[in-house]
């Protein structure tokens, strides 16, 4: 494989001394750029441009042309595990995710099987290879994969949801239930994964979207412990270097400290909570990802530079931060605050590193 | 006016000794009940049932006639206040409340008056005092209002918002005229509580349903620091006892601490955090109130039994809990089952009051 010019993203996530402040964006690849809006048109369906890898590699490298990003994301979507599993994902206009065949009763939940990563999602794992390839160690690729939690909100729903009625239903009166289901989504995460590191994904963050939503004892029964079951069954190592391992649950800011004993090398923050803060409860146990407010971006370039500033002072001296906002960046965005944010952090992140 | 039966709920506020945990519900007068939507559709829309007072008492004490609860809470929007601004609340069916005027520049945020509450809000107030007649002393009731900072966010939006773009764009880039905004719902809030006190409410909460979505600085700048000057211009005395004032923050768990220092007397509680870590983070500086996850109540009678018993447990000995759901309870819940959660908080918290 071709050498990584810019590792700084993976250094970050290490905790290994780093030049500037890495940034990425959740999301970087989407509605607010008018090329994605482009291919994506030529797509016809989202899934259509999810199942199409040289589609899916052209919107991963669309904001790499644009801006001075230090790592790349595997474009995809978070459903494609329960799709292949046979639950039918399809989004109808303006509504998000659904499933056909949603997963509400023992039966269901019984049938499921655990999807082999090279036949029934192989069309993730061509994009990963064919974006490495189109990256020529620009810089490295992320993958990634929904929680089993959140997927499994999905898949009980069998859409998104307000209130999580069934999902939860079944989780307090059948927890057995639960944790079968779960424990086959968690096994396919762990395939999944290994299959997109195989394939040349550099690092891969959990997203657990929905982990927020429970009490702190279902968190950890429901959430965490399937989340640290993936960590634990993760190929750690590729082309030579550590394969780092993020976490990123939305709302979760309470849980670091547990979210951190998972033997993942960084947590993903919302902006719930102030990273200086967080960098105390977690000490140089794991790197930080995080945590400006998406909505700092419909704001005027000297407001979000020094939201920028507010953030790398509060995480101060030394490496183990990795810029982002602290959650998917909004449809609505003007692409040039976008710049405006990713030059900032690297420009203002420089004393922080003894430059 | 009459003398109070049952005063567990304005004693557990207090923390004066109680012979059993009191329980009320968040939206305990609502859709979930057969008898509410009997009403609600002789009303016509869901305005006309609020406005008309004795509408409003009707379905008020509905849920007292089916179960056995410590509280009253008078039924009404959180959104009468911007209404009677002049922003023109209307209700779309199925979509949320929407806004025919809302407030997006600075001309509209000048324009802006304090409305008096015994003048466009007199069906809030008429309602007030005819359900203290209705209720008789048999329990006390409460009055609510939203916080600045939440009624500002369907103010400037307009709406329901999932990212809160416009008013967030307005406090990022122009903080004065939020603050000029906010400002002007603080004194329309505190004019608004202290006549609903003056007309028979024996308590008042306030809704802070958003500040959640708010970063810990901006929390402090622009939620909690006006729900502080409401708790100062309250008057917190009415028929010989104290009112007692209860801010809520969804979301806000982590700021608890703050929340504490407003000189409020209690703190509603999601259910994303244990109710015994609260209880150490704020002392007896202040009583507690929560903190069910609301969709327990879709599980099975034994079920509910054990997660009562286990936030009970949590609390322990002594008053200042005041048990509810960690928010609204869900349109879908069967009624049979919140009788099993009130029933059970009565039978199960003696033991926590020494009997």
């Amino acid at each position: 494989m071709t050498e990584l010019k810019n590792d700084r993203y993976l250094k970050a996530l290490l905790g290994e001394p780093v030049d500037r402040t890495p940034i990425w964006i959740m999301r970087q690849a989407g509605r607010y750029l008018p090329e994605y809006k482009a291919t994506r048109a030529r797509a016809g369906s989202f899934m259509d441009l999810c199942t199409a890898p040289e589609l899916a590699c052209e919107v991963t490298m669309q904001p790499l042309d644009r801006f001075d990003l230090d790592a790349a994301i595997l474009f995809s979507d978070i459903l494609t595990i329960p799709d292949a599993m046979g639950l039918g994902l399809y989004f109808a206009e303006g509504e998000g995710p659904r499933f056909k065949n949603p997963v509400q009763t023992e039966a269901a939940v019984k049938k499921l099987g655990i999807p082999d990563p090279d036949a029934e999602l192989r069309y993730v794992i061509d994009a990963v290879s064919l974006i490495r390839k189109e990256l020529n160690g620009r810089v490295p690729l992320i993958g990634f994969s929904g929680s089993p939690w959140t997927l499994a909100t999905y898949m009980v729903e069998g859409s998104s949801s307000k209130d999580f009625a069934k999902v939860k239903g079944m989780m307090f009166d059948r927890p057995d239930l639960m944790h079968i289901l779960l424990d086959k989504v968690a096994q396919s995460v762990i395939s999944y994964l290994n299959a997109q590191i195989a394939a040349g994904a550099q690092a891969v963050m959990i997203f657990d979207t929905w982990g927020g939503a429970l009490t702190p004892r279902d968190y950890k029964t429901f959430s965490l412990n399937y989340m640290a079951r993936i960590v634990d069954g993760l190929n750690r190592e590729s082309e030579g270097r550590k394969v780092p391992v993020v976490l990123f649950t939305k709302g979760g800011s309470a849980w670091l400290e547990s979210m951190a004993t998972t033997g993942c090398d960084a947590l993903g923050l919302d902006w719930t909570i102030e990273i200086a803060e967080a960098r105390r409860r977690v000490g140089d146990k794991v790197a930080l990802q995080g945590n400006m407010d998406p909505s700092i971006l419909y704001a005027s370039p000297e407001r979000i530079r020094e939201e920028v500033a507010t953030i790398l002072a509060s995480y101060g001296q030394g490496s183990g931060h990795v810029f982002n906002l602290g959650h998917g960046i909004h449809q609505h965005i003007d692409p040039d605050n976008v710049k405006v944010l990713v030059d900032a952090v690297h420009e203002l992140s420089a004393p922080y590193h003894g430059k």
